[in-house]
């Protein structure tokens, strides 16, 4: 088992993936919200990477069974039914519908992680369950750090940090790359105090910024959701990772 | 003071170097060559990105003024007088010479780094005074790795991280973005055992299999050149750091 990461969607190089198992990761808050919203009975999610495409998608769909969902500059975008914060996607609002979503970093990841042969979703939220099924495709792993505006992002960095544990966990002579060794090690170094560590992402504070303060919160947690969103080749659905099938 | 780190030659964006300062590493080995052939009392060295580019340059040079030096793969190039080992560029090879060198990642990491203010090169072998270098010129600070055919490397990591180490001892308020943070916090949990880090690089691992050990064990001394290699718009050369001046 080799495991690798690319820092940001941008440094992504598609053709690396081609046979692989890739896990997209935006903590902050794309693969959180997702994985959230399929946790509490989203039945699909559809990522666009435009706000048009995102209307496109929806128009296909009869009205009621579906939600357009997401931000720009970390805000609501004007006429969608829900921003980008997991704790707008509760069971009573997400439960059978379809989402259409589209986010600045998370979604244009998973565009970027297409060529994966197995492409899955993973956040704090469901870091055990989605190392875990990462590794029984017993293909090498690439994790994609969605990171913020093209640019490294610490969120992203510590829940890679956390999945090459769990994957090392499962396999300890998994063979790590120069960058997955420094974020393991991040980890590592840090695994007790998490919060502290964050408090010094560039994108946490522009989040306190914005006064999303629970939404962090809650995104920090680990292993609260079972399930993992898997890309389907058209939209993403959820495998539960609970039975560690 | 802002510090932040672009990880490989390929990701380095030049617009956002514009007015600041700008420290070039390749441990491993362009920039603990340079480092060493200048403190050597070569006068002056031309990077180029091509083989084709250094004959061009050593063309303008009369015979016996000059040395070509480089590698391609690690290896020495046909026709060149020296390859890219520090070890080769001693006093009484170098002393008064123009080096014209190529290598396979550092030339390419100062030829995207020349739109910085003032660009400096550095390596363990010389990371105090060009820390100190780069911080009194009270500009913003990047860090551009070299990184190795295109992906992040843990020898040039590390010794950001060193560099971020010294910058944070002469102003204990520099912010760091995420990158340089994780790259200190690398740095931090390993400073006393600095080998053992390297011994996880695919790179060092690389070179180890060209049996370039002893280039290994000489990059990674610390602090033993006093002088910093400096970019004067055309060619690089030397600036006394012993002073502090």
């Amino acid at each position: 088992l080799y495991i690798d990461v690319f820092p940001t969607a941008d440094s992504i190089i598609p053709a690396q993936l081609a046979g692989k198992t890739a896990l997209v990761i935006d903590v902050l808050r794309a693969t959180s919200t997702i994985t959230t919203a399929l946790n509490n009975g989203a039945v699909q999610i559809y990522p666009t990477a435009t706000i048009a495409e995102a209307r496109r998608v929806a128009s296909c769909f009869p009205a009621g069974t579906y939600l357009l969902g997401g931000e720009r500059k970390g805000v609501q975008i004007p006429g969608f039914d829900l921003d980008n914060s997991p704790l707008r996607y509760k069971k009573e609002i997400v439960a059978a519908k379809t989402i259409i979503f589209t986010t600045s970093n998370g979604t244009k990841t998973i565009k970027h992680g297409k060529t994966a042969q197995t492409l899955l979703l993973a956040a704090f939220l469901n870091a055990k369950p989605a190392a875990r099924m990462a590794w029984e495709t017993k293909q090498d792993i690439f994790l994609l750090c969605s990171g913020t505006n093209g640019r490294f992002s610490l969120d992203d960095a510590a829940c890679a940090g956390l999945l090459i544990e769990y994957l090392r966990q499962l396999d300890k002579r998994a063979r790590l790359s120069d960058l997955a060794f420094t974020l393991h090690q991040l980890y590592l170094s840090h695994c007790n105090r998490l919060p502290d560590l964050l408090a010094h992402a560039s994108h946490y504070r522009r989040l306190l910024d914005l006064n999303l303060q629970a939404d962090i919160a809650y995104c920090l947690q680990t292993n609260i959701c079972t399930i993992v969103p898997f890309w389907d080749g058209e939209k993403i659905i959820k495998k539960d990772g609970s039975s560690g099938e």
